[in-house]
């Protein structure tokens, strides 16, 4: 069954290894199979950047870089920009007056993350309404699968809840229900070791890395604190460089092997990382080439965002317009 | 001095005698020394009915109507429809990353309206954010005048802090600050005597009230209990015949001598409100002439209000485009 499908990112910074391996891997065997729209969400970046557009403004084109060298294939998968769409401005504005106040603050996903970002008294409205909009980007392109981690779960509840009340409103159905597509890959640590990747830490990987930044990067991963002499019997769980090696390396026998040998003792952390090091550059070296290719022509960039744009605006149009019929305000 | 006046009405009804005095002839006589924009508020109407999108549906061209017929002339004045004007839902969007949710919560406007308007615990996010919808209203149209009352104050304020805010975040001056343009009457009673005239207290005439109607509404207007002899002295004051002959009449120096008579006694209800009967028929009737004439060509309506709309479209995606290039954001 073909789907479509509707995903996207905030260009808050360059992506990196943990999106690879989240979601860019996945978008890319989706792409052939489905109806697939990738949004490159600058409004939503700007939810908790609004005092610094600038930083939103320039990943636009860095985001757009990584996925065309990861191999997002723009004649297969619509890529877009939010800014660039006037419908999902004015769903959100319709959506906004289905939705309680005390709704938006009961979400789980929005409380954590407002803890977490430490805006204190001063919660930027538009960041206690993104859900509200990431409703309007789903459903203004009919989506029907939306591929999310567990912690996105309440936000499509919350577009689905909309969808429901203003068919209600409607008395038809105007927009359609939608299903999380969600990933079976649990989230890749920081180089570091933290839960978390992100750019802020300095703990990730990206796709403009060199390769002595990525050994450099590889060297300074956590591994087994007791495996001190290289006959040590030393401990994959929790072993940073086997995460990444269990995520990134094709041959999943040679980890295997590779696993047993450190578990009894004899492969040494330096060798092993340079096994893993090896794997990576030959991962992104090649994504890291394209990448300053598409960086070194915005105007081809610009071009292709454009087009995607484009056929995105007709979707999305024809869904507000449908909207506005239902609820009687179409007038011209 | 030539301004630039945005002023507008929700379409919740049909526009009556409060309008007249409160605001559409001052518009009148504004339209020809300023360049004035009036909007008809569908998308803020539906901040508190987003239940009952019919409501503000069939209430547009009724609004509409009541401006032509009473006199706001569309070559001088433009008129125009907000949910067909999208750049003021993306201008929402950006403006809502700026302002605070507990400083919409602390406006004293909004506070007193959610109050009165018992949504419990379950306020929509769109009235909360209305505010911020009236920033872009505003801005939108770089207006620099804006008529309100007392107690709109707080929300020009809001307004203007939303313009420093933008302005500071992009360093430099994108947008212009407004002033009130007080109104000095105070507003106009139901004809119950009632603070509020509103349809839903059925204690309106509205431009489309029959003669019939209009004596009926006078005759139950309340003027002075002790007053009930014809000989007896009256009292003026709280009066409400006097307050809307002092409204309604154009002969002032007429009124003051009606005035003394009833104080001293010898005028009776009866003949005082036929001479309040027949000031508002006589101002009525004309209007509600020239609003069914406009009602019976919805077609010609509905061209005046595009010629408007497509004018403001015009205005403010230049205002938009200004906004997004100051953030960063004008990619194509």
């Amino acid at each position: 069954m073909k789907h479509t499908i509707l995903t996207g990112d905030r260009p808050t910074g360059p992506l990196h290894l943990g999106h690879y391996v989240g979601s860019l891997k996945h978008r890319i065997s989706l792409q052939s199979q489905h109806n697939q729209t990738i949004l490159i969400a600058d409004m939503q970046g700007l939810t908790d950047n609004g005092h610094n557009p600038q930083k939103i403004a320039d990943n636009i084109f860095n985001v757009m870089a990584d996925y065309l060298a990861v191999g997002i294939n723009p004649e297969e998968t619509t890529i877009c920009l939010q800014s660039a769409l006037p419908a999902l401005a004015e769903l959100s504005m319709y959506y906004a007056n289905l939705v309680s106040v005390s709704r938006l603050e009961r979400n789980p996903t929005v409380k954590a993350e407002i803890a977490s970002k430490g805006f204190g008294a001063s919660i930027p409205a538009g960041f206690l309404n993104y859900p509200i909009s990431q409703a309007a980007d789903i459903t203004a392109f009919d989506a029907t699968l939306v591929p999310v981690g567990e912690d996105q779960l309440p936000m499509l509840e919350l577009t689905n809840e909309i969808v429901r009340k203003l068919n209600a409103v409607a008395q038809q159905q105007v927009l359609v229900e939608s299903k999380p597509l969600l990933s079976d890959v649990s989230r890749l640590p920081g180089v570091d070791g933290k839960a978390k990747m992100s750019k802020s830490l300095g703990n990730v990987i990206t796709f403009g890395s060199s390769d002595d930044e990525i050994v450099k990067a590889v060297r300074a991963m956590y591994t087994d604190p007791n495996h001190i002499r290289v006959s040590d019997p030393g401990q994959v769980e929790g072993n940073v460089v086997f995460t990444y090696l269990d995520a990134f390396h094709e041959d999943k026998d040679y980890v295997s092997a590779l696993k047993e040998h450190y578990r009894r003792g004899g492969l040494g952390d330096s060798k092993l990382k340079g096994i893993l090091a090896d794997c990576l550059i030959n991962l992104i070296m090649p994504i890291r080439v394209k990448r300053e290719m598409y960086l070194s022509d915005p105007a081809q960039l610009k071009q292709i965002l454009k087009a995607g744009t484009d056929r995105a605006n007709q979707k999305s149009q024809q869904v507000l317009s449908r909207v506005k019929t239902a609820l009687g305000l179409n007038v011209f």
